[in-house]
């Protein structure tokens, strides 16, 4: 959504540079799309504060000054904004990590954890930390979301079944309901299954529904997601007909009338410091959750998102939820591609819907008061098991086995120890395998192919050596990491071979030679030297070589720093068999071809 | 030391593989050896106790036992087992965090530290993790020497000045040194200095000393590494003759005679859990100083270390060195040399050391009443000053900025954090900084150079490339930390370019794609050919391409895969310029040159 030629000012605030274009049609498309995401969003944000463990219009508030605040920082135009299934859910941990009991407290720490993750954002965003996000490696996240997924909805069956069942981990979950099964509610289970099984059937069964009813395929796609609107709508009137609050069913109940109160919270510093871990995990899921919808959309219309002020935009967006009372947001998958498909043209769709929200909060929650939270629990289920995705492990498993641990490792903790344990494990778990991977680099002794000037595996390849020579391809950057292995390898290769001169590193893999491999580096050509070895290097990139000569390693360097391989070879032995031979070839030396 | 043909049971048990090569020549250089690092190590055991707070004598205790494990299982011919000045400045750091003031739980705390250390290190082994130290880089382990040398050293000035002053960090240390400077003890500082002075000029000036009196250089070299055991005498005599002890001169006092009795240690298990992190981490640090040291001299030697096989050595050596009462210990770096210049031959010269300290703990235990502490302090100070070495800074300035913020993090934490934060931190920002430098990789966007088949950056050099194909050299690996990094790269360079039909991805300096990586791959595929562009890769490496085979990409793949860029290059365009032009070009092209 952002020109490549926005100005400074028109970078943090991306408004100034859109706007300039918005015209009738923009905004006309822009309405459609907030009137059906409006409709949308209703039930959810209500279903999502239930499910961070808060009352259900801190939803509501969620879901206005944020949206407005997107528009005027984003720099997506189909990004929609608000309270999402995982931050709700790792709201829920955290707070309930907490231990609280009473109900403003709960609410306060939600707003504090808002707070501290627009903080975190914004912080990010000015030091242009952005790429922190991709430390949290695409197995992590597809674990992760799939076993939020499935312990979000096991979460909410409580509220199906009408018993009590409080807990962070499947096992705590599962555990009590079973203790709690005989609390059974019967009007609630009729409730909730119905709202159930009709979101299961609309999600599939809608749409040719209202096509055979004369609606295009596009406008019956849009209109099978009101699926939730039409279950909301259905069992409040059931609700309130069949007098089910009397029977026991836990309904919605009393929501303040009228718009949030905009308010500096009151924040508790104690609460703070043990918030801002989770703070900054929701931050970074947050983050990258939006920021990987953003740039799908993005691609899509050839448009280009910057995920630094989208840091920005989504501080401010929390900041302004918890101004206005509301819980930690950010951009959301199934709304966005609702605000896409609707034909949200800019972040001025986002700035309608808050206006929709606004309205539905002074108009609609007096009618809300005998909506079922059983049907909010069912709008959760169907919403996050379609984020439940064991294919990835099948997938993950045929292509490494690295990243199918990362990925099992993930599930298996946030399952069994909860949302912080799983992603944290998970990020610690993708770099310790990627250091490990990286610290054995792949090394083949090389000989040249006869008739040409390539140099192939000795393993692999009918290649030509001499014994005086050995030549080691590294194929990975050096660092620290690996540094100690080369070490070890050259010097296991040449121990007990008296007939060799000459070690010649090959370095065209090589895009960074680090300190910790500069000081191996002269360690190997130290000790090459005490055993009448020389070292030498060939194909040394251009920025690791301008590198090397800020260094002393040049001068120590027992032997010499070749343009080429095939120059090495040449020079080394006095011989050459390939294409240049009658260039070098001066005086015939010992030649043997290794199979 | 261990031959690469030794079979199963000496690899673990390496005597019996060196052992039947044992002879008379290898028997009168070890016992040589033995007899010099004898006499070096009985002032250094005492001392380095000393330094981790406990008593004397629990050094002379982790200088029998360890060094006999070591013979057993170890794999270098030259390496030193014993107390050492950093892993003795760690565990008084561990021990002191517990805040114990009983003398008899601070030695078993510091025995419970030996018992921890064996078992990491004995599990390392078995799991064959000894990898994990490679994640120390040179800058964190420089920087974490220096500082800990001048921590020890400011630590000792109490013991030269005759004042109480504790504490883990610099800060704390000069200002209780500060604070407690009116109770300085003139006698203290008389014997210390002196003790001091002495120290200082023996490294220089005892050695050209000898040599006039008319030794061989070597044998002056080593003779003149009994400084220490000189200014011991010399200041135990003047203690006894002068009645320094009634004077107020701290001194050694009292030691349990004969050998320590062996026990299995009774430990807690609160403590237990206390020090497990602390032991991890004086696990790793002393690894890693042990085989650097094992690593210089094999490779002068021309021998191999094996180490994983050091990790069990090690392991069983601090377990032994628990079961007599004795301090953590591993390979240190200056008894090794003096080991090795005396002809050590094999391991055993450690088991003859072994037998010598016992003697020296039977016999001269009453002696060493009378040695003033401020001797052994001195013996410290000059020991470690000569780790101090501030050159890294200037050195890793010099090479690399992210490599000096690594010392710089490393050597400000150590000083004012204490040793854990300080190695800790360092740990963590080298990983960071590797990270951060690969999450955003060199990519060039490349041409072809006229009369050639090789493709180079356009931006440095005079190259041919044609305005609907662009071809991009991504200089790095393809993994989680980059991958988003890469769609946002391509989609910023293809976005508003409508003359572009082809982005070739030019693969030679990839060694490694992972599943992350897989996945932005597919999603840029799918992003451009929804602008209508298709992808095509070249020069893919051989263990790259049998992966991308294991996955749907080659089939979903938009364009082709080529061996070389030069074959994309005239397939797309349908032109050749190069040599091979003839084979290839069917119909003219528009080119152009880039500068």
């Amino acid at each position: 959504m952002i020109s490549p030629n926005a100005s400074g000012l028109a970078r943090i605030l991306p408004i100034l540079d859109w706007g300039r274009r918005y015209n009738r049609v923009s905004l006309s498309s822009d309405l459609i799309a907030a009137v059906i995401v409006t409709i949308m969003l209703i039930p959810q944000s209500l279903a999502y504060a239930l499910l961070a463990g808060l009352p259900p219009h801190m939803g509501l508030y969620a879901s206005m000054l944020p949206l407005l605040a997107y528009a005027l920082f984003g720099t997506s135009s189909a990004l929609a904004v608000g309270p999402v299934a995982v931050v709700s859910l790792m709201s829920a941990a955290a707070v309930g990590a907490l231990g609280l009991s009473d109900s403003a407290q709960i609410a306060m720490a939600a707003i504090t954890l808002a707070v501290l993750s627009g903080a975190v954002l914004l912080i990010m965003g000015a030091l242009r930390l952005g790429f922190l996000a991709n430390f949290l490696s695409h197995p992590v996240i597809a674990g992760f979301i799939t076993a939020s997924g499935l312990l979000i909805a096991v979460s909410q069956l409580r509220h199906i079944l009408g018993v009590e069942a409080a807990g962070h981990t499947l096992t705590e979950l599962l555990v009590a309901l079973a203790q709690n099964i005989g609390q059974l509610h019967l009007p609630t289970l009729a409730i909730g299954a119905a709202a159930l099984g009709f979101l299961f059937w609309s999600r599939k069964g809608l749409k040719p529904l209202l096509q055979r009813a004369g609606l295009s395929a596009n406008a019956a796609g849009i209109a099978a997601k009101t699926g939730p609107v039409i279950a909301v709508i259905g069992t409040t009137l059931a609700s309130y007909l069949l007098g089910l609050e009397a029977a026991g069913v836990a309904v919605v109940g009393q929501i303040p009338a009228g718009l949030p109160p905009l308010a500096v919270p009151d924040l508790d510093f104690a609460m703070m410091q043990s918030l801002l871990g989770p703070a900054i995990l929701i931050s970074i899921i947050g983050f990258v959750e939006s920021v990987s919808v953003a740039q799908t959309f993005a691609a899509r219309r050839r448009e280009r998102i910057a995920p630094n002020q989208e840091l920005i935009a989504l501080g401010v967006a929390n900041l302004s939820s918890a101004a206005a009372g509301g819980l930690a947001v950010t951009g959301g998958f199934s709304r966005s591609v609702v605000n896409y498909d609707a034909g949200a043209a800019t972040p001025a769709a986002g700035a309608y819907t808050a206006v929709g929200i606004a309205l539905a909060t002074l108009l609609l929650t007096p009618l809300l008061y005998f909506l079922p939270k059983a049907t909010l629990a069912a709008t959760i289920i169907v919403a996050v098991l379609s984020l439940v995705d064991f294919s990835i492990l099948r997938r993950a498993w045929g292509y490494s086995r690295a990243d199918f641990a990362a990925v099992a490792a993930t599930m298996l903790l946030t399952l069994g120890f909860g949302v912080e344990a799983g992603v944290s494990a998970g990020v610690g778990l993708s770099i310790l395998l990627h250091l490990y991977k990286t610290s054995r680099p792949h090394v083949a002794e090389v000989g040249l192919v006869e008739g040409s000037e390539h140099f192939r595996n000795i393993n692999r390849h009918q290649v030509t050596t001499t014994p005086s020579t050995v030549a080691l391809r590294i194929d990975e950057s050096l660092y620290f990491a690996n540094a100690r292995y080369l070490e070890s390898l050259i010097l296991a290769r040449v121990v007990g071979d008296d007939q060799l001169r000459h070690v010649v590193l090959m370095c065209s893999a090589i895009n960074e030679i680090d300190f910790s491999a500069l000081e191996s580096l002269e360690a190997i050509n130290a000790q090459l030297k005490d055993m009448g070895i020389s070292l030498h290097l060939s194909e040394v990139k251009g920025p690791v070589m301008d590198r090397l000569e800020r260094s002393h390693f040049l001068e120590e360097l027992s032997g010499q720093v070749f343009l080429s391989q095939y120059d090495a070879f040449c020079e080394l032995n006095g011989v050459c068999v390939g294409p240049r031979a009658e260039d070098h070839a001066t005086a015939p030396g010992k030649l043997h071809i290794a199979q």
